[in-house]
Parts: C-alpha cells; sequence; structure tokens
C-alpha cells in the first residue's frame, strides 16, 4: 500500500533540476479562497510546470463550475473519489473543523500533501494532522491560517529561523481591527460601527467569533507553535472582547497619545512558558500597531538577537489568502522539507509581568467616589498614574478613566473585581493593557 | 574530484528525518557580522545539531580570536588551507567586491555552499555566481545581504511565492533614513545630522555611497533579481542623492502632509521592462514608508493578487544580520532547494509612468519669478499645482517650492533643465517625486 502511495510524494516528481512534472492539486471548498486558487493555477502559464489543477470538490459541485476553468478538470462531490485518483495534493479552504478534519486525515492518511487554509482546523489538531504527515511520508502547510497574504509562517519558519523568538503575535482580526480604526475615527457609537462592517461584508451576522477574540486566538495558537515550537491550546489564550470598547474610550486613548486595537500576543519566557493574551489594548499612536488601519493586519515577531520584524499586509479576502496557498504548493512542488509542527512540546501558564493599565469607569457622580476607587486600588498595592475626566459628559452618567501604573494582572482583576461590586457604576468598569516602551511595546 | 567534492553537498548530510550531522561551517571575516554569527552558532545549543562552526579566516586572525569561542575552531588567515579541509558551508562576511568574489567562486568550484551578507558582490555578480553554484552542486544565499535582520529574500521567494509582483522596494538605507527622519523632526542643517550620524556609527568617514544611493541601488537590484527573475545592473538604476535635501524642503513636505525619505523603488511592466529608482521622494505621513525611523529599515512588495505586503524591522547592525545568516545556513541544513537567481533574463529599461513632482528653488526674489517659471513648466506641457511659499526668509534668498500635476519623467527633467539655465537661483532648483494613491504610492 505504502509502495503505491509513495509515487505521490512530491519527492518523487523531483529530481536535481527541479519538478519533472507538475504536481497534481485537489481544491476542497470553492467558495471565495478556493475559487481564487484556482484562478491563479488557471491564469499563471508561468506555474503550469509546477502546479496543474485536476479537481476540485464541493458539495453541488455543478452550480460552481467555473467558465474560465479548463476542460480537464475534474469536478466532484465526492471527497473519496478524488482523493483515490490521481491527486498528489489537497487544498483544503472549507474552514471550520468538520469535515475539513476528516478528509484533511484522510488525505494524510493516504500519503497526499495538504495546503489549508483553515487556522481553526490547525489550532484544535495541528500537532495531531503534522505527526499524522509525517507517519504517512506527506506535508501539513498552513500559511493562509493566519493573516491572509502576510507571508507570517514563512517569515518565521525561515527567515528568522536562526533567531530565538520571544514574542509572537499582531492585529490579526480583520474585522476588529475595522471596527477599533473606524471607532477611533470618531463619529460613530460601536454597533454603529458594527453595523457597517457588517454592510461591507468584513463581520458575520454572529460576529462574536471575531469580537470576543476566538478567531484571532487561533491564530495566536498556529503562531506560537511555529514561533516557539510550544503547543497552545485555545483555552490557554486569556482572551477580552472588544464589545467593552466605546468611543469614549476613544477619545480617552487619543488624550494619553494612544490608540486602541485589538491585539493578540505571545510572549515566552524561559523555554516553555507562554502568556497569550488576546483584547483591546493601548497602543501608542507612534507604533506600527497603531498605523494598521481597515481590514489590514500586522503579524510581529521579537527575537532575541535580531529584535523586532513586523509584516503587515491584507489580512483576508480571496486573492490575498489565495496567494499563501499557491506559495504553499510551489513549496511542495520543490520538495521544500521542514519537518514542522509534529514534535512540539505542550506550552506551560506564565504570568504576564507587569504592565500599565487604562481603566474606565462610567458612574453616577457625588462626592468621595474618586477616593473611595483610589483606595481600593491602594489596596492591592497599585499606583494610580493618572486620573482623566474628559468635559461633556452628564453627572448622573459620567466617564472617567485613571491609569495606573505597572502591576501585575492578578492584582489588577482582584482590584477590578472589588471595585465592580461598589454600587455607583452605571456600568460595569473596565480596563485594558497599554502597550508602550519599544516598537510593540513592552 | 567531483565524487569527492560532492560529500561535502548538503543533500549528503541529510535523509528524510533531517541532517544526519551538522553542517561544518566556515565563517571568512569576523567583523560585526562574523563575530555575531560566530557568537549565535556558539550560543544556541539547539542549533548544535544542524551546524558546527568548525574555521574562522581572517587577516591578522590572531587578534580577532574570541575568549567565548570553543577550542575545536579552526583560526586561520588562508581561505585555501580551510576551504581544503572539512567544510560544507562558506559564510561570507567580508564585504566590497574583492577578495569576496574570488573566495566565494572557489568555495562554490569546491561544491561548499556560500551563505553571503555581501549587497555589492550579489549586486554585481549574483548571477554568475549563482550559475557557478548550480554547476557544482553548491547553493548560494544571500538573505542577509538586503535589509539586515529583515527576512525579504526569504518572503519574496517563499512567501509571496504564489503572487506575481509589480513592485519591490522600500527604504533600504539606514544611514540616509535616519538623516531624513533626523532632519525632518526638526533644529538641525543637514550637516549637522550627517556629523551625528557618523557619530552614532551609522554613516562612514565618506558616506558617499550611502547618500548618493549606490548602496541602496545594489540592494534594489538583489530585490529585483528575486522578485521578478530579472537581471538589472547596477547602472540601471536611476539615482538622486539626498544631498539635495534640505531642512526647508521637510517643513515644504510637512505642510503637504508628507514626509521625504530615500525610497528605492523598482517597478516591473509588462513581463521584462523595469523602471528602478533610488533617491528623496515626498511620502504621505499616513504611508508606512513615513513611519520607519532611524536606522530601520523597510521592504514593500506589491503583487497582481495579494496586494502590499511591507516587512520592517533593523536594516543593519551585527545582530539582526547575522540572524539572517544562521536562518540562510539553517535552511541549507534542511536542503532546501531553490534554484535561485542563476537563469534569470536581462530586464530592460521602462520609463515611469506620470508622477507629481514637488520643485524647490531658492532665488533672489523680483517681480515676475513666478510667471517666467510657471511659463517654462507650461511650455513642456505640466501644469503646475500649487505654489508654496513659507514666511520667515528674506527676498535675497527666498525658498519656495511648486507642485507639478503628474507629468512624465522626461517633461519634468527638460523644464527643469530650462529653470536651471535662468539667472535668478541662488541655489540650483531640485525636484522629487510625489508618492500618492495606495498604501506604498502610486
Amino acid at each position: 500500500m505504502r509502495e503505491r502511495l509513495a509515487t505521490r510524494h512530491a519527492s518523487d516528481v523531483l529530481d536535481a533540476d527541479g519538478p519533472v512534472r507538475p504536481l497534481r492539486v485537489a481544491i476542497a471548498g470553492f467558495g471565495v479562497v478556493g475559487s481564487s486558487v484556482a484562478r491563479i493555477l488557471c491564469e499563471r502559464e508561468d506555474l503550469r510546470g509546477a502546479l496543474q489543477l485536476t479537481a476540485v470538490v464541493n458539495r453541488n459541485v455543478a452550480r460552481k463550475r467555473a467558465a474560465w476553468a479548463p476542460e480537464s478538470i475534474a469536478w466532484s462531490d465526492d471527497i473519496d473519489a478524488v482523493l483515490g485518483g490521481e491527486v498528489d495534493v489537497l487544498v483544503e479552504t472549507i474552514g471550520g473543523v468538520e469535515p475539513a478534519r476528516a478528509w484533511v486525515s484522510e488525505a494524510l492518511r493516504r500519503g497526499i500533501s495538504v495546503v489549508t487554509a483553515n487556522k481553526l482546523l490547525i489550532a484544535h489538531h495541528g500537532r495531531a494532522l503534522a505527526e499524522l504527515a509525517a507517519v504517512h511520508g506527506a506535508r501539513l502547510r498552513f500559511e493562509a491560517a493566519v493573516a491572509g497574504g502576510i507571508p507570517a509562517i514563512n517569515a518565521i519558519e525561515r527567515g528568522v529561523a536562526g533567531d530565538r523568538l520571544a514574542r509572537v503575535g499582531g492585529i490579526l482580526n480583520g474585522t476588529c481591527n475595522f471596527i477599533l480604526s473606524t471607532l477611533a475615527s470618531g463619529a460613530a457609537s460601536f454597533d454603529d460601527v458594527l453595523d457597517r462592517a457588517r454592510a461591507l461584508g468584513y463581520a458575520e451576522a454572529d460576529p462574536s467569533n471575531d469580537l470576543d477574540g476566538v478567531d484571532a486566538a487561533a491564530k495566536l495558537v498556529v503562531l506560537a507553535a511555529v514561533a516557539f515550537n510550544l503547543e497552545l491550546h485555545l483555552e490557554d489564550v486569556r482572551r477580552q472582547s472588544i464589545r467593552d470598547v466605546t468611543a469614549v474610550d476613544c477619545e480617552y486613548a487619543a488624550s494619553l497619545g494612544c490608540t486602541i486595537r485589538q491585539l493578540s500576543i505571545a510572549d515566552r519566557h524561559g523555554d516553555a512558558e507562554v502568556d497569550a493574551f488576546v483584547g483591546p489594548a493601548l497602543v501608542p499612536l507612534d507604533s506600527p500597531l497603531a498605523r494598521v488601519f481597515g481590514a489590514d493586519n500586522l503579524v510581529l515577531v521579537r527575537g532575541q538577537y535580531g529584535g523586532d520584524v513586523t509584516l503587515s499586509g491584507r489580512g483576508a479576502g480571496g486573492d490575498a489568502t489565495a496567494v499563501a496557498v499557491v506559495s504553499d504548493l510551489l513549496a511542495l512542488s520543490r520538495g521544500e522539507c521542514r519537518e514542522g509542527i509534529a514534535r512540539i512540546d505542550r506550552a506551560q501558564p506564565a504570568s504576564r509581568p507587569p504592565l500599565p493599565y487604562y481603566v474606565r469607569f462610567v458612574v453616577r457622580d457625588r462626592p468621595g467616589i474618586l477616593a473611595s476607587f483610589a483606595a481600593v486600588f491602594a489596596r492591592h498595592g497599585i499606583n494610580v498614574d493618572a486620573v482623566l475626566q474628559r468635559p461633556g459628559h452628564p453627572k448622573s452618567r459620567l466617564p472617567f478613566v485613571m491609569t495606573l501604573e505597572p502591576c501585575g494582572q492578578e492584582a489588577a482583576a482582584a482590584a477590578l473585581n472589588e471595585l465592580r461590586a461598589l454600587d455607583a457604576h452605571e456600568v460595569p468598569p473596565v480596563a485594558f493593557p497599554i502597550l508602550s516602551g519599544g516598537v510593540h511595546g513592552a
């Protein structure tokens, strides 16, 4: 069985001068990304020596068939028939965990390499699938799973392979970045901006996975696997929703020389301890993180030797994501043999180092409130750095901000819990970390 | 002969599970970058299975010997003895064309792969050396030759390999970026800032290669080779010195919502036509190009499918550049087989598409000057967009600015030549292109 399947391996279609025949590519899922991949493979004549699109698998495939696609492509709704046919690589652009996991597993078991754009699949099952690939002599690649057209995985696996990375992350969710960068430009409420994002196709009907950080956390798990060779689980990533951010917060942030972004940051301490966070944070206006607008993404890495490197570009979109898929296909056609994330250790939890915090309250104003709040922070050993109160708000629903000097995550959380129990609040108080110091923040 | 040498090839120290023994690495040149490479190889225990530093070659090597280096390293001033010994890869960090070219050629002829940080060597002889490598079954890699720790070559060769690139370039010279970003912050003349750059070690005693764009042009030639698979020669790159930029220009640029940067841009038109330029340009303040400060670098690519991708980070420095070298070494240890720039076609010249221009004059003011200048532009079919004159300058030496609507390079040059011949100038007029439209400009 292995003998027959072995003929599918990339190494068997290569000799010293390059591929002896093109890799035969099947695409599973013919939505925005899958059809862009197909179009690039059909349009670009210079790729034909390396890659040949042979099959497309999709439910009700008849309605998907594209007029520009050549006759030679087989259209099928039967994955088993396609995997049993002449195919060297399966491109998976279905999204979601099932049936993607089942299809990808079956391909790998048959020695068919897989290129996927599926962040959830890799975040949940990346290590197991990479092991399966290794056992069957296939390859698993997933450049498109993180940050669309930004070649983050390649940059980390190869471009800065010579460094020892201490941080990876960035702005990984275009929906949140659109909402927060639009909110910062003023003149609209969170809900209005969310509606606009829906109208533009940037947000889904139920945007929870974006707003609450699930999407970005999945991408952060994938980045951390590659950057640290450590396996994080989705539940290891502390998440805070950007639903906590209001237009008032953007005003206060601006008066602090900052703007608010949904950041995803994984920091490694020692060999295997990782602190990972997704949520709103204040970033200085002169940081590259503050200069990412609309649905763009930014990926940053911080190396022990090379310092900070950032990559930015389109975080989503069919064509940009398809470029990442095709780049992976070309790497397979060259037989590049990076082993990937099959043998990575489990990450250990780490506590976040002290950070300054922004805390926003909305209260029914009365004498002594400020003193009572400050007393709570003092009891937890936290110094208040500044108190800000912008004019123009009614005393019955008064927003104001306290910034805290760097303090531990636990102390900040405990103080905030105690504060929440007080009866002055019109809206529960919220706290965001403030990133400062260095290009990407401390 | 080939049989014996063939044992040195990366593919012979690899099996399906990775390297069977470490690649033996010799470093030629033990300056800032070479010694950083050696230190990383000695410090990082996790690399020892893949890479082993066996020799260092340098003139008067005795004075270079580092206390932290293990006894097992051979220190030599005889390149032939080192290349004749047990070595799989030569790291070349000598810089300059000779003797680097001779040493690298000899290594490749012996089947020894080469990793180089030498932009001039690759700009002048990259294609010939890549051919030599291909003939002898060796590899030639040069990530460190462009933009220090930014993994630009990897990102282009692999990360966006699936795209068809139309533009490559960026901010490739840290010295110029330090000078121009400092100049824009005000309060100093060009010469004062240049002195400060010298004091900080950012500029050499003779900074001509930096200021006049030779250094950046060499890097642009290397990027274009990889991005377009086209061979540019250094003399194909139009260069303008940043010595033309004064503090007054930074003030005028700011009033136009721009700042001035030394940009390096190569644009491909059609298959093989390339327009390449290095020199000062006005970039909008909200462009990523305007957010590169100090000696940092930024590399941008623009793809037909994926749009704009930017990479930024440290453009120089021993450790950042050494990371790029070590990343290349790791790629060799994995036997990655990208063929490189051995078989690229000669680029054909292309004319630059129309661009808006900034033209700054310094005149002895008298009635009619503006009309006479405008008439010259009109005769060349060029529309003046705006005239700017900031207060506070004497009439005997009055700087003012005309911005031009998009016009061809040739028309702008002809008009400027005609203007230069007029007798009103205290300083010859200068013109810089204005980049606008899109993240990185049109």
